[in-house]
């Protein structure tokens, strides 16, 4: 290893551990931490935050990354050090565009809309968070134009969470996902009463709930010495290190479903931290490729493998043992239809498989329109009716269950929700080609045997952490882009057979 | 505030907002942090504590410390701007002395012992032990050399955990507190029968320990919406801010009083917190004085508070009505006499309130005799098992139960003990003035009146945070030095009526 390549990953080393602790400070916050120590923790992430920044762009970073890249340039494109180099100069490139002072601007704009934004939804008063998210649509185009684009200004942002792609390749997608969809959610819709789901709301012993959830997610391959969970308001997964990732869930009596399924999705993000080879450490690279490559682990476990029959034809006694008065006489196949009732929602994060696309797109729609002007933040209540109108034949009784319900927006994340839509639609080609490599999954996952699907996933993808890019790894493991065609037909074939259309 | 003091608090604040995320992982570490995150947990804390010294160490610091002190020494010494740049210096001279290499050194040795001092204790083999010891006594002697003294090496080292203490006092202190002491843990040992603690060994529901113990410091004044009690295989207290303040605790069926005057013990320092200035947030000000002083804090309500009879008239039918089968029939009289039973033990941290102090003075002799060279680290375990003969009349029957029970040395930590022994006088000079000044104490806490003695300590000691050095603060509060004699007055009137000698 030359000279500069180590220095260059003592000072990464560095980045990564300001980072970790920020990420720790970040979930202690949403779990633990008494509600006087908020002020606080603001200030220490703040500085984390900046310190990290100022170290990652410093130009010294700029001369390391110089002096290193001949020797990287002549080691094989996929060993850990080219991508570290190659991944690290892309980083600093893009976050050199951000000035300083911009940064400072746009965090302390997203702190004061945030606490807006909470206030708005609690009152249901869309005026209360107007003139901030505003100022942050306002910021945001700024970022774009920092950061640089070649079409669309969207793509500077779309780059941050899903590095490569375009706004143009999500349009194109989402209107095909849409013309596939649209029907079979009106026929679905149609049909309320074919698929009942009362059973889930039997009055379920949180503790007992939590236990089982534990069970399960041990039982499949997350990995109790290296992570662990816990109670937060928002289920979330955030990762200190390979060996220390920490997912949270919350838990409802009445909706099994919840924390259940809450879990698995969780625990899919985390099997992907804790996959990331142990090499990749303190590097940029030790974590997933991009928003959509990992929310492509949490959907596959949460619902192409959790909400399948032959995971239940293994876990349902289980849970039949914990809750033996609900579940006793209930068999796989009641169970099976009852988590996959589907129905036109208000709310995107308890929507169900089948609708929760539908949300992404509305968002997609209006995030293009407010960041091309085509929309005034003032009338984006009303364009959000009209197209939950259009989209779900619903209307939101209030903004707090309609334009108000998501954070991201306070928070400067414009360009994040087309991840989600992403990730569901790659979840859906990496299964396709797993079962093409192994094809007897589905006996595996009735004896209780993930190890077979979980290792695949970890040789193809996890061990790569940040190494490829998702184009790179879709091409290595898929071999092309992202495509809409698996996702699609896995979904007509589901919900055409649960609800006979 | 002159451009340079606001840059300067600028600085100082980063590097309080990094020791604090550094407070936090360690806080984790000894909380939540599953197994497998030791490693990477080690990296962090490294990281942000070398960051923290670099930004403090700085010769900008120092720049900006010789600019801000002219403007803040013609404002009046208590004044908090000029406390800072005061205190701020005298920290900047003693870190600068020491070289970052050397600082580095004696981390990575201190890892490496911790480890072997963990497999050694387990083992109760000293010989795992002794080479680490070894290589931690011969730095904390370069240590001292770096840092300079006066008269003896062991003022550098004193000095890091008590400010101006020296050696000389505190030997003239423990040759006092020994002299007093010797006869009546004699006197009180020849009478083992004469109280009866067997009521504490009932069988006590942990988590209604818990419950019960949470009530009581709430009741105190302990803040939960700005800390919060969890658990850890050692009890302790951070800070992350006056506005979050952690305390740990253990609890166990058998022994009711482990979790009960742990979680009191915690909350006397969590109380001197919760009670430093806010003006002081973000500065090397906002924290306790010194172990010593913040030691008297948590003795104060450990001991001459929560073991004494005016707080159980208030609190006792509170533990009855958490434990009716157990504790329904005893009186005050019958509690106090349990939770106040003395005996020789060989643990330091399970001593009884007469018989700690000579565990204490004990490890003193020993880490003086190591520091001068007058007794190998090869016969050190001979040498402990000597004094405790000596001071206790006991022989451990294993290294284990003898020195190899404590972590401070494998730490680094020599010149740290006396600081326990420091705080038990104090509280006792400290509790003598509050009295002076409140006289209806023991009728305020019979009635459950805790407000009185808060409300003096944090006008008198916590509002102050670290502005003021020990002696200071002793100065102001009480008029004079640390003095034996409240203490030895104290502990003969308590125990010589309790065992009547």
């Amino acid at each position: 290893m030359t000279d500069a390549l180590t220095r260059l990953k003592a000072r990464l080393g560095d980045v990564a551990d300001l980072s970790k602790a920020a990420a720790l400070l970040s979930w202690d916050q949403q779990t633990y931490m008494p509600r006087g120590g908020v002020g606080a923790r603001a200030e220490q992430l703040a500085t984390l935050s900046r310190l990290a920044h100022e170290l990652f762009c410093d130009a010294e970073t700029g001369r390391l990354l110089d002096a290193a890249t001949p020797a990287a340039e002549r080691l094989p494109y996929d060993s850990d050090d080219a991508s570290l180099v190659r991944v690290a100069r892309r980083d600093y490139e893009r976050e050199r565009r951000l000035p300083a002072d911009f940064v400072a601007e746009l965090s302390r704009a997203s702190s004061t809309a945030r606490a807006a934004w909470a206030e708005a939804r609690q009152r249901s008063d869309f005026a209360l968070f107007q003139p901030h998210l505003e100022r942050i649509v306002a910021l945001v185009r700024r970022q774009a134009e920092h950061l640089g684009y070649a079409d669309h200004p969207y793509d500077a942002l779309l780059d941050l969470y899903e590095p490569d792609l375009r706004t143009a390749e999500v349009r194109a997608l989402f209107a095909e996902l849409r013309a596939g969809l649209a029907p079979l959610v009106r026929a679905v819709a149609a049909r309320p009463d074919a698929v009942d789901d009362a059973l889930l709301q039997r009055g379920y012993d949180e503790a007992a709930q939590i236990r089982a959830g534990e069970r399960i997610i041990g039982a499949i391959g997350f990995d109790f010495e290296r992570g662990r969970q816990d109670f937060s308001a928002h289920p979330f997964c955030t990762s200190f290190a390979a060996t220390d990732v920490r997912i949270t869930t919350r838990v409802s009596r009445d909706q099994l479903n919840e924390a259940l399924f809450g879990t698995l999705h969780e625990m899919g993000h985390a099997l992907y931290e804790q996959g990331t080879s142990p090499a990749l450490a303190r590097t940029p690279l030790a974590r997933g490729a991009s928003l959509g490559m990992h929310e492509s682990q949490s959907r596959m476990w949460e619902n192409l493998v959790g909400r399948g029959r032959a995971f239940w034809r293994h876990f349902l006694p289980l849970l039949q043992e914990t809750f033996p008065d609900q579940l006793g006489g209930v068999d796989v196949e009641q169970f099976y239809r009852a988590i996959n009732r589907s129905q036109p929602s208000l709310i995107r994060v308890e929507a169900d498989e089948l609708t929760y696309n539908l949300h992404v797109m509305l968002r997609f729609e209006l995030e293009l329109a407010l960041l091309e002007g085509a929309l005034a933040v003032a009338d984006l209540p009303g364009a959000w009716n009209e197209l939950m109108q259009q989209y779900l034949g619903l209307t939101p009784p209030s903004d707090a269950l309609g334009v108000l319900q998501d954070v991201h927006w306070s928070g400067g994340l414009i360009g994040y929700f087309p991840t989600y839509t992403l990730g569901n639609v790659i979840s859906a080609q990496l299964y396709e080609r797993a079962r093409a490599e192994l094809p007897d999954l589905d006996a595996q996952f009735a004896a209780g045997e993930f190890g077979g699907l979980l290792g695949w996933l970890h040789r193809n993808l996890h061990v790569h952490g940040r190494k490829f890019t998702p184009s790179e790894l879709l091409q290595r493991i898929a071999g092309g882009g992202v495509q809409a065609g698996p996702y699609l037909a896995y979904l007509r074939g589901k919900f055409g057979e649960l609800y006979s259309v």
